[in-house]
């Protein structure tokens, strides 16, 4: 700081979260979306964003994530954790998005750092539902188009960062599943988290020695071959194991 | 962002950049630190920071962390990590920090929000004599005072990360260790990661156990006791298991 030439200028920021919202939905994964309006030379269009926003004066990050999140999406109490500052000049590259954002804050806009944070959930009727009021939806990742800025990359480097999340606490796969979920289930996450397939009678074994993960008694209903067996993640079990 | 009310002022916010570079001294973790010179009431203080600086308005985040470590320890080439931003209104709560920086930027300054790096690195003798020409030193972290901002929890969040990644990737702590290392070294710098004591006995099955630590034929010379084997850290075997 002592040293900083007056000659080079300051970067004129400003700071922004966004929040990747992951979930399965037993076959695919998928991130929550919202939809952006904009009008370019006298045409509107329509496309997608991550849930994010400039922050406020008087909120910390971590607050304006979750408010954010609860605005667009009407979802709260997630557990949002902060994951990558994305600070590229390239980041307001696209005159598209720049024009967008000072119509939207009346701002004159530069550089925007953005502080990026993620959150895993279960994808059910109650959380579905509460985003049919908002202009938000599930996206299957394999279907997200280019979205608005660089949340494309944002959203890569959240499953980067998910993957060595797992390694390190596989716990939190549990938090995309349902209360019961079937072997398949669980392997078809697994593989899609690390992006590679995993054979089916190893990664039954593997199950097997996780003594985390219960078998139940229950079966699946109303399904056309064998019914397979229902699953529960035990937390009390795991956590004694993993001290 | 639609959403965005009028009445909300957004925060007039600086980003700066900071790096925690953690050096291992064979008895203790250390951080690296500068010197900061002040004044207040007309009296001069000096106490500590971390490295850091603003962000220039050419520069990504990753390039503004490798500038301000070379320009205030001269210490580059550094595998610098972002591990955390930190936002809070806290950050600027001391009237001496904020009146420090706006005499040291000639800007005024509200909020900065800090993009934090961490690094772990040898203290040898190249890299000691490199610091000798900047106000910078090493200092054992049970040592450090107040420092400037929230530079201490800065430290704190930094070691933390550094627990975490450890347990992902071992082989990070072999960046801080010299070429040859003894056992005990090595289940020094484990208890100081972790913060827990080890039992020596265990330690040493532990370390038989890791195919990637590999014994020499190497003792210690100059001891007054039993002089100790060196081992050193293969980094080919270990790729080798973790793949």
């Amino acid at each position: 700081m002592q040293n900083m030439q007056d000659e080079t200028p300051l970067a004129n920021n400003h700071i922004s979260v966004d929040c990747v919202v992951i979930g399965f939905d037993k076959e695919r994964l998928r991130v929550l979306l919202v939809k952006r309006t904009g009008e370019e030379a006298g045409d509107i269009y329509n496309d997608m964003k991550l849930p994010g926003s400039l922050i406020y004066e008087d909120e910390d990050l971590d607050e304006a994530a979750q408010r954010v999140l609860f605005e667009l999406t009407g979802i709260k109490s997630v557990n949002l954790l902060q994951f990558k500052a994305f600070g590229s000049k390239n980041r307001t590259s696209n005159p598209k998005d720049v024009r967008w954002l000072e119509r939207a804050t009346k701002l004159k806009v530069e550089r925007i750092v953005t502080v990026a944070y993620m959150a895993m959930v279960k994808i059910d009727r109650a959380l579905s539902k509460s985003l049919e009021d908002y202009q938000a939806c599930w996206i299957a990742l394999e279907d997200v188009k280019t979205l608005a800025f660089d949340h494309n990359l944002i959203i890569k480097e959240a499953l980067v960062y998910i993957r060595q999340f797992v390694e390190f606490n596989p716990s939190i796969l549990f938090d995309l599943l349902p209360r019961k979920f079937t072997a398949a289930q669980l392997r078809i996450l697994y593989e899609l988290v690390y992006d590679k397939a995993m054979d089916v009678r190893n990664f039954h074994k593997k199950i097997a020695m996780m003594e985390y993960i219960i078998p139940l008694e229950e079966r699946q209903k109303g399904v056309a071959h064998r019914a397979a067996r229902y699953y529960k993640f035990d937390k009390k079990a795991y956590n004694k194991i993993r001290r």
